[in-house]
């Protein structure tokens, strides 16, 4: 029907005549778009009526052979090919969008954090601070963290009673033992405390113990474990991988979230990366971008991400100055006598000056990333 | 217009019907991209013939605006930008195809990989070996090397007059002296030689004593050092960078091409990634992907891989059997002795070992990786 | 002692002098060394003797102290707290080699690879082919690969019945119904299984059904895990998690050795780097690494490497020339129509093509890289 | 002379006794290791003065037989040979430490960070905004910008005049006349002006018309090119290269420094990783291990670490938080409209906000790293 027009046109034309005929075929397009998509909407729910498969990939290709077969140019076959991927992958992405903000934490625009509540404390609304040992070793350290933690205001007690190791032969932990003293040290210092689980079978035992579960790095992508511990109720310490991107670690929470726990704290600690002058890269953009991404608070593991104690007060600056929800740090009476990470621990006193170097500014929670974001 | 038959299939309709319906606006469809096609295509000819940029970002912008404000659904305003902006990007990537197409290092559909000649060699069509020691030293050095390669049937010789190093402290190089041993040493033994370039400056220079100019990793990204060496006319070894995307490795031959020198060899020579054991992880992936994308044959610096002896034979062996034409290896006759690069040389036996492993099917040339390919 | 000696030959003295006169003092170190060796060894003898913590960090810095009290010079402080406390590390270091070297996974020099018996099949011993499916869908696709596969001379049947998916809305494999599947189909066709366990819970389960059992990428740090599938003495392919280090990989090797199982094999399978052309990037060094550092036998999963159909063939062959023990490739009926990882499975047809592409050569299998290194 | 001490002692030793013992070795062989220290200076200054080459591997190799040939145990030949290795490389070790702390850029320890002068700013004591477009386009452009810097306060303006571009085909920048407009806007809105050089050929060129000459990310190896800058005695803005380690940045500003101008700042820029949301990851830690390691000003270019532009709010705070003497980042009057980098540019407006997220707090220049550290 085109035709017409575009003979007459085609020698006197001027650009603005061009891009009105553009304007046309656009808007003949938006109906055919929309009307198209109504027709895959009722061939849905036709299917969802039928329990039919709702994707077939090979209905897909007989389209796009038919496609191709009736393409009079000039776009070639190659690209005809691909633009109906797009308009076939733009249907699909549409209902995948729909799932993705239809995530459970995914955050809906303008909603705001979270706030998960951990005895009296809201993490999300305020920064928290969680510090404690590597491993819980003896009630005497115990005794000593705890004291010193409270006395400074910090209310988190952080203290691995199960510990992964890399070599079989190595500390693993003293186990049940490990989590009553960290039970017992919380409760004689008024401490909400934080263990990590690390088998699907140990999960009970340790929510019976501590206020908030962990888990670890290398358990980020363990799904069952993940679903075991939804199970709980009790709030999750959801560290990432230290080579997950961050949608894996959204839908690890999402496992959670999806097992019937709302309760899950994300944690950047670090990635690997081709530098060697710390243990791992703290991903300091995650922040931002989980915050945005996620509904769900945000804080950084700054021990493990360094790797070494010297650079922890200005990590754990740059945490919150970038929207971080808290901190964790390890803090071991001696560091040097202690049975695993003795290199990143701090003392008590190079922690309270840590302390010390968060000014009100910082400890003044950002608003999530979004909001402040130049966009 | 669709809203009556909507109306009326809505009770009774059958998945076919569906079908039907969705097969006819897409062929209304396919006939609107390709009518839209034409009026861009007419655009793009008008303001060539009146000398104006083709690529207006606020026309897209108003175009997208006047669709979402007439855009009745049931798709949503966003989906429906994110569809026409697929169908813009679609047009564009349609021009950007054709340029990709047309860079003059891709491989065309089905043809063979350029056979560049370097002397009587013609790298492409047989696997070669280029070996050497890492810097030239002295003549002795030289002479044995030289010597031996000749007895051994290798033919290109390999040495480093201008070396770039980490430290302002370190050997740099003899220089203009270490070209004329080189070159000397070549000569004696009727050996090709290879050096690399590392200045704009000195590129007459260089080219002027070896029969083939490297740039190293530290350079490939160096377009200005590029944009010389393509107007010697001589045979460039491109080596990728530690970090590069295959892409970014492809666009930098494509400077030398495009500024008229089509005698290009790629060589891929490893990534840096977090693995600790190896000074760089050998990315053998990259052989056939790059003889896929990129007419240019594909070689493999080994020694700068591995950053140990121990793994070369092993690495040789798989890079050939990855469809590599050739690779390069570092060769010293004390390598106890020498001036860089001291843990990754092979001396002159080590070196015999190495080139006896590699058997007669591995230096049967494999067919380029696409034809090979299960696809 | 020496100062009489000095006095007298700072004028007129030779390098031949010096050079004596350091040969002295070496020897003297010598002496005194391995006294300090034996002392420490009694130390230990004494602390085991009587169950003391054998390693006190406070007595090291102690020592350290005294020492630089003491010193002399010319070394600076900093330089003899330096060259101690290397004295000091080549302690525990020769302690820790201990231990490493009695790592029961690591190959002894000279050694042999580890022969893992599967059923009449032989891993270490010749290549294998492990193939089939990403996930058990149904009985006929099962019955169309162990089919084709049992006729091309394949031995392993490989598919997943319990799917970690990185979302929780993800098809997660048939579970239970999938092992019988798998089961059923290998028996008819006499191929030996293998199959995936995620959860300590379900490796009873697993191992009732399956041949061998697979810790896949994701569960390769999960410790309880290695020690659960430990007590089944079942045949175990652990595979290297995507940015595990070798050195990791082969402790979590150690905890299922340890754990009282020997037929464990190591499976490379890409990993995360900046790499975007492929799904991860295939690290041909570990091969011929793993095999020198330990005794087990060791193959590449060259489909998750890749994350793509095109290349598989050369990774085939690759694999096998750098001393693969074998391969692991992901072979469906119908890729297309594939619950999981469509676009990195081979159909049955690309899959024969890619056997066709394994020369004689590559399939006689490599001594272990160690034997054939040129050092 | 030991032996009788150790018959004597056996039975009925104590672990004091034992430490005693180990105390007495420990103290000959300090005396020991001072005394061979003293030789080996003696060969040192013997060889300098008959310019004798002063580290020759064979007679580290002869040493070494000798020594495991006299070796009486309990220490394994290896673990003598280690040991004595170590000694060595602790000599070589400590040289290189006298070279490396003697490196002109290390920081002394206490030492402060240098000001550089740029016309009346002093980088290093305040810190800096640069802020301007990615590439020079036309003189309206660069009016809208340089207006609006210097109404916010701002002093820096950048903008690129020659554009490394990965595709011989993209635009490549202005040239000279880039640099006039560059210069001009700078010079009508009293600001200072930085842009990047590429080429050993037109440094004098750029340094006739900026202020401070930019050495971009992917010529932070270009050493040739950083011999050239340092002949203008110009400032020289130095950037992290994309997958450089921080001693490889450190070694490169001593290029500069060694070839006689003091005048340099370091920029990090983000690395290569894994990590998809973002063009790069910003390595905060980066920050201040460079403050520690060196004493020149450290900034961080916020645009290209992230490329995009809703996070660089957040990641302007956390680089001050954390340590950085200024950020920079690109401005555009309309990014939508940009002939390159369009998606990470900010407009003017979103400049402004994210101006006003520095609270005085992040602008009041933290001290060094090394000062505020834990240790």
């Amino acid at each position: 029907m085109a035709d017409k027009k575009d003979e007459k046109t085609k020698g006197s034309t001027t650009l603005e005549d061009l891009r009105r005929r553009i304007n046309a075929v656009n808007h003949d397009l938006l109906a055919l778009l929309n009307q198209r998509a109504e027709i895959v909407q009722e061939v849905r729910e036709y299917k969802e009526r039928n329990a039919i498969e709702i994707f077939i990939p090979t209905r897909e290709q007989e389209m796009l052979d038919g496609l191709v077969e009736a393409n009079p140019g000039p776009f070639s076959d190659d690209m005809i090919r691909h633009l109906f991927r797009e308009i076939f992958r733009a249907s699909l992405h549409h209902m995948e969008t729909d799932k993705k903000q239809s995530l459970r934490v995914a955050r809906k625009p303008g909603a705001p954090t979270d706030v998960i509540k951990v005895g009296n404390r809201e993490v999300g609304r305020e920064p928290i601070i969680i510090a404690g040992p590597c491993a819980v070793e003896d009630e005497d350290q115990m005794e000593r963290v705890a004291g010193r933690l409270a006395e400074l205001g910090v209310t988190f007690l952080r203290g691995g009673a199960f510990k992964p190791r890399t070599s079989p032969y190595s500390f693993q932990g003293l186990g049940e033992e490990g989590l009553r003293l960290l039970e017992a040290a919380g409760k004689r210092h008024g401490l909400k405390t934080v263990t990590e689980v690390v088998d699907t079978r140990t999960v009970d035992l340790v929510a019976k113990h501590a206020d908030m579960l962990q888990i670890g790095s290398r358990n980020q992508l363990n799904y069952e474990l993940l679903k075991a511990v939804a199970t709980t109720g009790k709030p999750i310490l959801l560290k990432r991988n230290f080579a997950a991107t961050l949608d894996e670690l959204i839908r690890s929470a999402e496992y959670i979230v999806a097992g019937g726990n709302e309760n899950v704290i994300l944690c950047e600690r670090g990635i690997r990366t081709f530098a060697r002058e710390t243990r791992n890269t703290l991903d300091i953009t995650a922040i931002p971008l989980l915050r945005d991404l996620c509904r769900l608070p945000v804080i950084v593991d700054i021990s493990h991400a360094a790797g070494r104690r010297d650079i922890l007060p200005a990590l754990a600056r740059a945490s919150l100055a970038a929207g971080a929800n808290g901190i964790m740090v390890e803090v071991h009476p001696n560091p040097g006598l202690a049975r695993s990470d003795a290199q990143q621990q701090l003392d008590l006193n190079q922690f309270e000056q840590l302390l010390g170097g968060l000014t009100p500014d910082l400890l003044d929670l950002r608003p999530p990333a979004a909001q402040q974001s130049a966009e």
